[in-house]
């Protein structure tokens, strides 16, 4: 995979910093974020299956979505902040099973030459702690799973 | 003033912490953060004179207020994440001449003995820097100077 997830965990702040290219512009990998019949195909990892309660992608607006694996559920919920087409989108970001934990998190959607674009990624966590805790729940193996569904969907979508 | 509001910038991470107690219970400081009218009497220094445009204080929901002083117009907007009457308020919070520097703000209400109680804020910025331009732009003073106005409306509508 050319297209690989980096991540970057800076030491003593409470960041996660990533970026993740695609073969494909930024409007559709954006457009792949705010449609939630696409978010739920591709978010997350492979074992887990995932429900929308809630999505609206606008300004304002909030999400929630179950994921589930056997009687597992996993629930996630925030509000959109900023959305801008193609270009930004600014949420919270909570796991309800962690409550009050919330990060803010800021994804960058960057045209690159031949059609190509670049998902820029910095989320902000209230500690140190707190962003350990996702990091060492697997949420890198996840994320970057995640983000090869994507790509496969846009793929299938173009073919 | 006994109640003095005491702010606590950590080095190396983007956060501002800050306690505010008041002679008044959790509850009332709590309601005077979510009722716009009353929002709108005491936040920001007392130059600023402020007009709410949305304040829709519950989980997903906006805000957005406009400070003035003459001519001149701040802009601030959020969003509501979480919601606890007499408890917590998770919101995001963006000086719109900053555009994309939000920050996510932790405020927390805990009653004291003798129907006293403690504001506790935790702000998680995007960067050291946001969070150093905040702190440079006078932020103190004019939480100081709110909170102090907070204290009189309590005591004026008790009186």
């Amino acid at each position: 995979m050319t297209n690989a997830l980096e991540v970057t965990l800076p030491d003593g702040a409470p960041f996660i910093d990533y970026t993740r290219e695609f073969d494909y512009p930024a409007a559709r990998v954006f457009g792949a974020h705010v449609d939630p019949d696409t978010y739920a195909e591709w978010i997350g990892p492979d074992r887990l299956d995932t429900r929308i309660d809630v999505f609206d992608a606008v300004p304002g607006g909030s999400y929630r979505f179950v994921q589930t694996e056997g009687t597992e559920e996993y629930a996630f919920r925030g509000v959109f902040h900023s959305i801008r087409p193609a270009e930004f989108i600014l949420q919270t970001f909570e796991y309800e099973g962690f409550p009050d934990q919330a990060s803010l998190d800021f994804l960058r959607f960057e045209d690159l030459p031949d059609g190509r674009s670049r998902l820029v990624g910095h989320s902000v966590y209230p500690s140190l702690e707190t962003r350990d805790s996702f990091v060492s729940s697997g949420m890198e193996s996840g994320m970057a799973a995640g983000y090869d569904k994507l790509e496969q969907l846009l793929a299938f979508a173009t073919a």
